[in-house]
């Protein structure tokens, strides 16, 4: 007996055939999809859902994320990086305590639930509270809390406060709930920290079996002072210290060579492209069409909302594609097809979660999103690729789905109270921004 | 006494003082905003709407359009151009009849106005039936049909069918409804045609008192090839036939000169920039920064939504000051003011409109759209033009309103049966995409 049965979808697999199949079913049993096909299954099924005028895809993965600071949405814009960070989010970021960024990633999940994706990779601090959001709010995460000094004489990993959080959150929810929440060894970045701590911290990822997450060669002057500093790249120094030695997503990636291409494509390194964010900074374009003639995997993320403003990864899908093509002149670069790869299934290898999201196949994770089609900005539906790509946005999300159970359907929660979020916002903003 | 009274409001005026203000009211009497301010307007008002958490700014002005085109949405992606043009979109364009062109018009108005457009400036064929689509809907309207001929020999303005089309529409629909519709003169682009052809549109828009609008150097292969043919350069060839002697819209100025864009800023042409279709086309980057530091006037436009595909302006206003700022390298090019500005105001001069639209000012038209800022995307709201310019997507538009009447609200329209729209679709679809 199916627990479910979608009726009457499109479904945009992305499986290895990449099908896309008309008047399809999905059923669900025990959190997994147990049928999909065009044809109706043999079970029967508790109980069934027509979705006619719905696709349904697998659901996005945010690649690189900053939730909390959805706090500071749109409270300085405009501005050159150092000014941004120095003046406006450093002293806010100091103000933060662990409360606040339970609220602010749980504003940031509501977002990111309400336009269709199920997991992301985030790094910011606080991250007890960080995992503890993730945990109540019902997506898959991997998060990390960042190792960043600018002084080594006074560094000691043991006793560094990230080290602590980071042994915390490894005993209490690293791979809890059948491996829907996992701790991620992190580096904030070459410039921020020196070779002794990236050595700990990668000891440290190697040891307990975890993931690595680094910002890399997100801007020009970061990139060269590191070439005038050690004599080589940030991705080769990094990679000589054995940073990318366990699977390793790198955010940005803007000013990589060609040669930082060939270690990220040797090493299985992600490079997590963050479009709508290097441009609003005026970091530059990364030359993803190159990565990926490399063999680079390429994901997608939104970056913090200070620098994009909004968690909608439809826009970095619909983005990553029209730019490469335009800074290429190649219309043919980054199809459809791949633009929605890169949101799911580059995403899930990125996020150590090949075998359950990224694709809707029997066997995989029941998680996945449906659009509803009926809106006169998606009609008529030629290709369904085409549809979700480069005319769908979060808002034409009508129902997130993980692992079988709803979290969001047509502007309602079952995670998250809305409600009681504004309600917290209030005092929270008039202590960090008020007078 | 007021027709209809806007209170608890936070208002993006766009005026000339870029007033933004905080729990105000709008005084609607007569189709036009009667009161605007901080406080409560002496008079009495028939109506009161409490718009707590919404934003009112002036509605968006679409100043790039092929409405009709939605029909094709999605159908050729990812081609180069001459193949998805000869392979792809003219088969589809020799099969519409007028009524498809009606249809497919209304389509596309019903997406402008739920994402908050009230205007366009259009160019397509059927020039008829778009008008009458206008007139139906309740937006505002300047529409062409562009004069294109690539035998001179065979060419005679009088007798040629586009012309024929524009004295009907010119006599019908010119200036209706106090001014919401009017005919643009249009050529289609300098490499389509020839300067006899440009010389008599040209002569039609100064004897009937008509705005014009052309395509300008929208890819660098037309632009270079004009240069071998004429020694001069569109915008030039252009203006010595006396095109821009009318209040123009030129589309897409990607590969315009430095030169050029002293032309257009004499002359008072607008450029209508159109950054999604320019990246997915692969046209190119227009120096949007550059022309307005020239003092060219730029407005936005989504193009047809077969290269782009939707018809969401504020893509347009996200993608136009986030592409700016990583192509100049400087995030402090256009910020979201000045984008918003884009959207609003220099819309409104290229369309001849900016006595009636694109502020939110006593006098001007009661034509304005509310944004939900309830919404887990948008919050919190820090500075309001900040919202709008960088976290807003069409699908936070909650009411759309056009001289004070509700055209959009919540999903539902009142001039357009999007039932009947469905219902139509289908055997249209199948007569111009079946086998």
């Amino acid at each position: 007996m199916l627990d479910l049965l979608l009726n009457h979808l499109t479904v945009v697999t992305m499986d290895d055939d990449d099908r896309v199949l008309k008047d399809a079913c999905i059923g669900v049993r025990d959190s997994r999809i147990a049928f999909i096909g065009a044809g109706a299954p043999a079970e029967p099924a508790a109980r069934t859902l027509d979705c006619t005028g719905k696709i349904a895809m697998p659901g996005l993965i945010n690649t690189h994320a900053h939730a909390a600071m959805s706090l500071m949405r749109g409270y300085a814009d405009d501005y050159v990086l150092q000014e941004w960070l120095n003046d406006h989010v450093f002293p806010i970021e100091a103000k933060l305590t662990p409360d606040d960024v339970y609220l602010g990633t749980q504003l940031a999940l509501a977002e990111m639930l309400a336009t269709g994706t199920v997991s992301l990779t985030d790094m910011y601090m606080h991250l007890p509270q960080m995992a503890r959001a993730v945990e109540d709010a019902g997506l898959y995460g991997n998060f990390s809390n960042a190792g960043m000094c600018f002084d080594e004489s006074s560094y000691c990993f043991d006793t560094d406060s990230v080290t602590k959080q980071n042994r915390e959150v490894l005993a209490r929810w690293h791979n809890a709930d059948g491996g829907r929440l996992k701790l991620d060894a992190s580096i904030h970045a070459e410039y921020t920290s020196f070779p002794a701590l990236w050595r700990d911290f990668a000891a440290f990822a190697r040891e307990n079996g975890l993931n690595m997450h680094v910002h890399l060669s997100e801007t020009r002057t970061e990139h060269e002072n590191c070439v005038a500093k050690y004599g080589k790249t940030p991705a080769a120094v990094l990679a000589e210290n054995g940073v990318f030695d366990v699977r390793t997503t790198a955010a940005h990636c803007v000013w990589i060579t060609d040669e930082d291409m060939d270690i990220l494509a040797e090493k299985g390194v992600t490079a997590a492209h963050n479009p709508v964010s290097n441009l609003k900074l005026a970091s530059g374009v990364a030359r993803v069409a190159k990565m990926l003639e490399k063999g680079v995997n390429v994901s997608l993320g939104t970056d913090g909302v200070c620098s994009n403003n909004n968690h909608d990864l439809f826009e970095e899908i619909k983005l990553a594609a029209i730019l490469q093509k335009g800074v290429t002149g190649d219309p043919r670069v980054i199809p459809a097809r791949k633009a929605l790869y890169m949101a799911t299934r580059a995403g899930a290898y990125a996020q150590g979660r090949e075998r359950q999201l990224g694709q809707l196949s029997e066997g995989f994770d029941a998680t996945l999103i449906l659009i509803d089609t009926d809106r006169p900005g998606l009609l008529p539906v030629h290709h369904p690729q085409s549809t979700l790509a480069y005319s769908a946005r979060g808002g034409d999300v009508c129902m997130t789905m993980v692992r079988g159970k709803v979290l969001y359907e047509n502007g309602s929660f079952t995670t998250i109270d809305m409600e009681r979020v504004r309600a917290q916002l209030r005092p929270v903003l008039n202590r960090l921004f008020g007078a």
